[in-house]
């Protein structure tokens, strides 16, 4: 089933997946020799919008939840993923160790963190959780609703300092699934005989979106030019302001002359193609997660005295922390829809390999608007439906496995940018 | 579903599937170090054969046919492991030179051709066909039932005789799906800029399925002492016979002695287990496939005054290629029903990845009786039917996933067993 597109204007999309798919062994070359070059992070999970006339990533996951969404289908292909991603940075592995989030209580989240183990259990590991809540000071058990039990340990520092792991468990590679945006602990600091994936650059506490979406132009550049696009049909425009205060209402200035600059920008593009929908630009926290700090704004005007609830709300983000940097970007209509609810498409990788995605589907929200907030609900992609692998004869926007083949490139997209970002944002480039 | 096993013995593999579970990551691990060590064959098929007491692989494929057996929803992860197989060989390959056998009219080969062929152009690369058929001299479409056409193309050495390739087309790597019964083709011989997938020595005209037992006992004596079982369990016993001449009825003591050794053996093992099946064992060529020149034997005797229809039977296999060599192996039982027929696994992989198998099914064939013979059908392995990962706390023998998991690992055993036999036979060693 692909969703249908409600949109009067379909034709640029239905022509990129031409294109594309025409592209295939041109673009899973580049891929290949991309891949030489630069090393996947360990997993992603990338948030696509389709407006019809453009397919765009908008957000890039490098501590990826919501595996537990993916289709039981795809649990194989994760498998495989995951045994070439191991074999990678530590083929004698005996033993991984998961630090997932500290909310601990989120049933949602768990189910997450229990899929990741059973896919990492079935490469052949032990896997055990070590958690950095500090309220947890001996093994507790956690119950889900399925009845598997969770067990969270405390974290330990090996008394020479040189290693991290559990009571009797030493890990060779150590899988964050904390995306660190309360800072990077002191007990993952400084560790050099263990793998952490991804680094700790990676977490929010380091890492920004216009730093990767830096990266996603070089990437999206080379990639239009090789099966012959316009670089905006698959990018997104943004800008950048720093030394936010939202409290404050320092910075003001700064954020509508970005949004100016971009709407008309996005304008002029709208006009080139002959786009008749309002343009709109999303300003976000360029540090953190989760859909908190996040605005969908129409015209300057709007981002000049905010009230005191939208400056709140913009100014923190998970964890408390504080917003002072800050993403205008382009803003993307999703124009797909599952049973009339606003839906958009969420592609996970395990190291260089699409293993599976679903949409994010919100009754509630609008097309201009995030849907990664209370309410969402998920309908697994059905990648391997029927006929499994793209159909080159197929009328374009008709079948499910031509859609998702694009959109595996485009997350793919997004994936070799993350690391194209994560080396040159990398601290210790000599020991990467 | 899991075929019923119409045995009254089946506790040592209900025992050994425990094992095999409870052991996983240690077999992982230990898969993986294996890896670092052998290049596993670029695809393979196994056929096993399961008794209830024993799990063996019987047949190792360096050539297989009837990837279009396999499971529609296993085509992803086929796409998957033949990225990473084309990778490790020629990252930068943009043309894959497929050679198929010659026999041209089989449609139910044929489309296994096509299958292949999808897979492949999924990973990226113009694939194209070259046959070795003498009488096939400009391209020449051959049309299937489905509507898919395939091309034809006569293989060409380059001038300078160091590349073989198409009219236009100069691929990086050649893949045999073509066993090479009939000997080395001249055009093939002596390729150095090119890699050869699966090398010449993998072909019938020089492999000995002796040496690849050779090589599997030394396998399944180290896995089986990694799960702590009796490699008997997983390993049939075997003989060879050189320089016999059915025709002139040279060499029939050789083998009566063989038969009678094993079967003095087998007997022995039985008794150990309380088995009361009667012990047998199948004579078949040395070289070669198809399931040509194979007689069940349960007593000496038997092999002894054959008449002229059985010599010429056992005489010759595929492509007319005289039998010299013969190998005297272990008779595995085949207890495995689905609706009251006879039914062997057989598992595929590509790279070192499972990538999916069926059931070769045949209603007029006994538990004791080759299953690869006219008549016979397939029954695909939904590997990924529901809960698709293995399940450690369901009950042994119970759940599919568990039970090809159990195939996938003997499978591999062989798989391994074949890499080790491809670099032993290696006429080249030091260019492998």
């Amino acid at each position: 089933m692909v969703p249908h597109l409600v949109t009067a204007l379909n034709g640029p999309l239905l022509d990129l997946e031409k294109k594309i798919l025409d592209a295939t062994p041109a673009i899973e070359r580049w891929f290949r020799l991309e891949w030489q070059e630069h090393t996947p992070p360990f997993y992603c999970s990338v948030d696509l919008r389709n407006s019809g006339f453009k397919l765009a990533p908008v957000d890039t996951n490098l501590f990826p939840g919501g595996f537990n969404n993916l289709a039981t289908e795809m649990l194989p292909l994760a498998v495989q993923a995951a045994m070439a991603a191991i074999e990678k940075y530590c083929p004698d592995a005996k033993n991984l160790l998961l630090i997932p989030e500290r909310h601990t209580r989120n049933t949602f989240y768990l189910q997450n963190v229990a899929r990741l183990i059973q896919i990492f259990r079935q490469t052949g590991l032990n896997v055990r959780l070590g958690t950095l809540a500090e309220d947890v000071t001996a093994p507790t058990p956690i119950e889900l609703p399925d009845g598997t039990v969770l067990m969270l340990e405390p974290l330990e520092r090996t008394h020479n300092g040189r290693r991290v792991g559990l009571k009797n468990f030493d890990p060779c590679t150590i899988l964050l699934n904390n995306d660190l945006s309360a800072g990077i602990p002191a007990i993952l600091a400084d560790l050099h005989e263990q793998t952490l994936l991804p680094p700790l650059h990676a977490g929010w506490a380091v890492r920004r979106k216009t730093n990767h979406f830096d990266a996603y132009n070089d990437v999206a550049k080379k990639f239009a030019k090789l099966v012959d696009i316009d670089p905006w049909m698959i990018n997104p425009y943004f800008g950048k302001c720093s030394n936010i205060n939202f409290h404050e209402r320092i910075g003001e200035d700064c954020l509508a002359a970005n949004v100016d600059t971009l709407l008309a920008k996005i304008r002029k593009k709208y006009k080139e193609y002959g786009i008749k929908d309002k343009p709109f630009v999303i300003v976000k926290a360029d540090a953190g997660t989760y859909g908190m700090g996040i605005m969908t704004v129409t015209d300057a005007s709007e981002i000049v005295g905010l009230n005191r609830k939208q400056r709140n709300k913009m100014s923190v983000v998970k964890e408390g922390l504080e917003v002072s940097d800050v993403i205008i970007q382009e803003g993307v209509h999703s124009f797909e829809n599952i049973n009339e609810a606003v839906a958009e498409p969420v592609v996970y990788m395990i190291d260089r390999y699409v293993v599976g995605g679903f949409y994010r589907v919100h009754a509630e929200r609008g097309i201009n608007e995030n849907l990664n907030a209370p309410g969402a609900h998920f309908v697994p992609l059905a990648f391997e439906q029927q006929h499994s692998l793209p159909d080159l004869s197929a009328k374009p926007g008709t079948t499910s496995p031509n859609r998702f083949y694009m959109y595996g490139v485009v997350a793919r997209l997004a994936l070799l940018a993350a690391s194209l970002e994560l080396e040159r944002t990398d601290p210790n480039p000599e020991v990467y």
